[in-house]
Order: structure tokens, then sequence, then C-alpha cells
């Protein structure tokens, strides 16, 4: 079973139902089946947790450090001291340091290919900021630490994708105030960010030619200039230029009525202009199983779709349904991405991956890392 | 039946789906029961449309004025000339300014009670530009139209609220440019939201204690300043000095998942901060049967909560569901406000109202128009 994916999940704020969610994931042998668990986190916290919450016990190999992990088991290497203070639903620096602390040996890990992806649980974007955190999220944090002057430019910018077996959501902006998203957005970023989600929905998610629609800023998608020209002046231009790239990209979308109308059906993928216009309907339709996939960086990072719960954090009402799409996208993707690669660095051997997804190769997955 | 409503039905863009939503929803003869239902619009049109896409006669009684209307019959004004060009699917000066003429004319008969309330088909907000008409939307026009020097300041500025029987979401902002919004909200603005939709919930829906959840403007409500700092210093103050008045105002909450979750089924009312953010999680939700409300002026105007559809016009593809949500609504509506002020104009009598909804007052709604 040396061919079994080595995946890592990061506790993220030790106050939220991160721990919750993990071990009602891991209670369920079954996903040993699936992969080499690593959590990046605290044996104490985890034991707190599952008595506080009278949880089925789930057996944690402690292990130093990944190479040591059990294969098919479920590992755990400690990053925090024993001291640490559990305080649900408390923001606090202690959790806040707790999930930087995890991340850290996680990302070092998955960039040294110790892991072939990472699952992070729920951050507090305030409280885990420090001296080696000012991000305003998991996402702008991947894209600085995997990524380094050797890195192509294709895997060099992080895009955020929200997705479900059947709706991808990505994000042309993500953590931005709604004042400064007018400004960020230019014909540039758009183009490039079409590109990356088209590379993302080959490479990652196994569609040959993806459709990608792309919704509008502006109500009724600025009403012809009405309401705001960025449609016009700005997302328009991107999308003739995506299209004159190769890239299959439709639009601009007036947002208000696009997810209720359904069309996000019949495309492959959505890309919305800032957080709230893309989460909201994708959380409204996703309900508990969307997942938060980090594309275009040379490792892949998935989260469940939900914050820290602070507010039913240690009451027993946290669902593990996202942390385990999560957890199946994050094999899902690394398989997908080994396949697409294998078939195209061996090109004489490509067309016996493009009968379709049932054969499942030898994967050399450690050179793809 | 000389208590019966009269609600009056502009035909919107003729080029549009109005006609055939309108010819769908009066097949039923039942909607006659209902109201007694005047439309604004072209006799040429609606037999154009009847035709075109084989749909099943209707009984259209033609009157030059509203007084005219027979009692629970369906009477058309024609508001437009004979030579009407009708071009399915595309946007056209001459169907703008068709639009136009209907709302003209079924405004002034709204202001001088003629009718009791206004259901409006959809506009193209690009054609109907005119002399007239500089407007970004019907809310705007029917807030300039409906109210002069005498209006009651409670009655004098519209609030968009989109809603089901279920569900009420009511904008802070509206037809807005992405841009604008954020300098357009202020605390002034939010606290004068958050009273308009307070009295609406009660005087228009029936709800005596009314629950509001605010969203917030940025992601993650702005995660405590690192996100933007709207929500700490002008959505927060706003709802505090809400509440301080007396009303139920909560949040602000983060708008991504906020419906996701089934928050909005604790509430009475969502107060979204600009007009994508309540609308597309609403039509996400509300499906066929969303509708917009137009609040906060003397008179009453619903409409569906779809646009033109020119993508689909003249197919025989439209719906007419949202449309008959939108008259069901304007009459339940119209009742709720007799009731509710009848109520207060005779205290002595006030606790027959308030033994619930069942007893049916006899209601003196000439004098409340």
């Amino acid at each position: 079973m040396n061919d079994k994916l080595r995946v890592g999940i990061t506790h993220g704020d030790t106050n939220g139902i991160g721990y919750e969610t993990i071990l009602r994931l891991l209670a369920d042998e079954r996903i040993a089946d699936i992969a080499t668990i690593i959590i990046y986190g605290s044996a104490k916290a985890a034991a707190f947790y599952r008595k506080a919450l009278e949880l089925a016990p789930v057996q944690l190999n402690r292990i130093d450090s990944a190479p040591d992990a059990r294969d098919g088991a479920f590992n755990i290497i400690n990053v925090v001291g024993e001291d640490l203070r559990i305080e649900p639903g408390t923001a606090s620096a202690e959790a806040g340091a707790a999930a930087l602390a995890a991340l850290d040996a996680a990302v070092a890990d998955l960039r040294a290919g110790a892991i072939d992806a990472l699952v992070t649980c729920p951050i507090d974007k305030h409280t885990i900021q420090s001296e080696t955190f000012a991000f305003p999220g998991h996402t702008e944090y991947l894209e600085a630490s995997l990524t380094d002057a050797d890195t192509p430019d294709t895997e060099r910018h992080a895009l955020m994708i929200l997705a479900t077996d059947t709706l991808r959501v990505a994000l042309a902006t993500a953590h931005l105030p709604i004042a400064k998203v007018p400004e960020a957005l230019t014909q540039e970023l758009i183009a490039d960010k079409l590109a990356r989600f088209d590379r993302s929905l080959r490479r990652d998610f196994g569609v040959d030619h993806p459709r990608i629609a792309v919704l509008a800023l502006n109500p009724h998608a600025g009403e012809s200039g009405l309401l705001g020209d960025e449609e016009e002046k700005i997302i328009a231009p991107a999308i003739a230029a995506a299209r004159a790239d190769g890239i299959q990209a439709f639009g601009p979308y007036a947002a208000d009525g696009f997810f209720g109308a359904g069309h996000h059906r019949h495309f492959d993928g959505v890309l919305a202009m800032y957080h709230d216009q893309g989460l909201a309907p994708f959380k409204t339709l996703a309900m508990d199983n969307g997942v938060n996939f980090t594309a275009g960086l040379p490792a892949v990072r998935t989260s469940p779709d939900h914050g820290t719960g602070y507010d039913i954090a240690g009451k027993g009402m946290a669902s593990e349904a996202s942390l385990r799409s999560a957890l199946y996208m994050a094999v899902d993707v690394v398989r997908c991405r080994a396949r697409y690669d294998g078939a195209r660095r061996r090109p004489l051997r490509r067309q016996n991956y493009d009968k379709g997804r049932n054969g499942d190769p030898t994967l050399d997955l450690s050179a793809d890392s």
C-alpha cells in the first residue's frame, strides 16, 4: 500500500470546531483506506474534545515527523506544547498561535514532498496574525509559502475555487473589502484568472473543454452602463481576450438571477468577481458539502467551506460533512493532476488515459509532488 | 362586490415576456375573484402574443379610464397607438416608450386613488430612459412620482423588499454600481432603512414584533477590521441606534454563509447592503415565486422578480408564477395596511384586531387609498 496518498490535516483554531469535525471524520475507519492521514495538531486538544463531546474513540498514532507516518493509519504530530489551554468558542492569541504552528509545520512538509496534499481546518483570521503571518487568509499565506523564484508562472498565483461534485465557483478577488474590489478588477487580472481557472478545470478536475461563465460586477450587469461601466470596459474585453486564447468564457452575466435560474448547470465553472458574490449563492446551493480548493499553486490544498464556528464550538453540533468532502476532493485532485501530467509527460501513452477514468494507471506521485 | 380591490398591471417592455406572463395569469378566471384587474397596455400587443404563442383566449374588457372598469373582470386601457411594432426579444426605443406610457398612466391612477395597487411587468431600464424617465429603475421612479411636499416622512422613501411567503429581504442600497455602494452606506441611511423595514413588516406584512437580520458589507463581516471597517464604524452603530429605538435588529452577519446556514429562517426580515447581495441568495432560494415589493411609499406596488427575459421572449417559455405571486402580495399588502391603519384609527376596537388574523373586519378601503 505504499502508493497511498499522504494527506495532512491542520487542526485550525483550537477553540473552534476543527477537532470536532476531525474526530467525527476519523470515527469512520474507512477513511484510512482512502489516504494516510497526518494531523498537524495537539494530541491533548484531540483528547479534550473527544471527552468533552463524548465522541467515539479514534486511534491516533503519535509521530514526530511525516516520514514516520504509518501507512493507512491516522497519525498525529504535536505542533504545540502540553500546556495549551482549550476554551471552546473563545478567540484567543493562544489558539491563533496553535493554528499557525500547525500550518507552518504542514506547509514545510508539503514543500518537502512529505505529504501529497493539505486539508486545512478553519482559522480565526484575527488571532492568527503574527510576525510570520500577515495575510488575510489561508489562500494568500499558501501563495507566499509554496512558491519561490523557481516556481513556473502557471503555479505562482492562487485561485480560490469553491466546489462540489457539480458546481465550481472561482473568485477573481477574494479577501478584499468591497470598497477595494472595483479598482482591483483589471482586464489583465480577469483574463489571468480565466486562464488559471481553465487550466485547473482541465488538470485538477479532468474537464476536457471547460465552459466558464463570468459574473458581472454591478447590478443587472451594469445595465449597459447605467449602473456601472466595469462590464463594458473591463470584464467583457477580458472575456474576449480569453476567448482569443482558446478559453471558452461567456458573459458577463447579471449575478442576481444567475444561480436562481439554474444557469450554473450549463457551465463547468463560474468566475465570480468578489468573495460574497461567489460564496453566498455557492453556500446556499452546496449546503453542507462545499469545499474550498486553492488552485494555481504547486501543491494541493482544500478546506471545508465553513469558519471556526465559535458559536457552536464545544457543543457537539458541528458536522464533519464539509471536511469529508474536502478530504475526498484533495485526493481526487492529486490523482487527477498526476494523470494529467503523466499523460502529457509520456505522449505515446496518452491515448490510454483519454479513454476514460476507469483505468487507474500506476502513478509515480513522488515525481509529481 | 364593490369592495373588490382594483389592481393595475403595467405591460412593461412590449418586446419582453410581460404579455406572455399576463395572459398566462389571466387564463385562470379565478383571478377575477381576487381583484378587479386593469391592464395598462395595448390590446393589439395582447392579441399578438396570444396568437403567436397559441395561448388560451382571455376576455379583455376595453375601457378608456380606470373608473370605467368592470368589477370582477379583466379590463385593459390602451396606452399606445395601434401602430406599435412588436419585436420579441429586441431592445427598442418604441418598446421602451410603450413601457413608460403604461407606467405614467398607471401611476396617475394610483395617485388619484382610481386603483388600489400596482403590479409592474419588467421594463428595459435602458430603452425606457427619456426626458420624463431618468431613473435607474421602477423603484426610484415611483419614489419621485408618488410623493410630494405633503407626503409624511414615513412614506417618502422607497424601500425595495424581495419577498416570498417565508422570506423577506430588503435592500439598503439598490440600483448603484458596486463602486458607489461603500460611500452610500452611512449610519443614518442604515438606521433609516431599518426603521422603514420594521414599519413595513408590521404594517404591510402583519408581523407584530419583527426581528431583522442585518448583513455585513465586507467578506467575513470585515473580519474585525482586517477586511474593511464599515461593519465596525457604520453598520454596527446603526444597528445599535435602531435597537435604542425599539427595533429588533441583529448583526451584522457575514453574508456568504448566512442563507446557506439557514439563518434567515430565524428572522422576519433580512436587510442586505446592496442589490446582488440580497437578490442573488433570494432568487436562489425563492425559485419562481419571488416578488419585488416597493415599501415605504403612499401606494402599494409589487412586481415579479425577473427581468424582461429578452432571451426567451416570444418563445412560449415564460412562467407566470412570479407575476401571480406579485398580484397576490399586492392584494395582501393593501388589506394588511388597511387593517393596521384601521385598528390604529379606532383604538377602542383595537383588541378585536389583535386577537388574530381570522376575523375579517369590514374595511373602508376608499378612505385608506
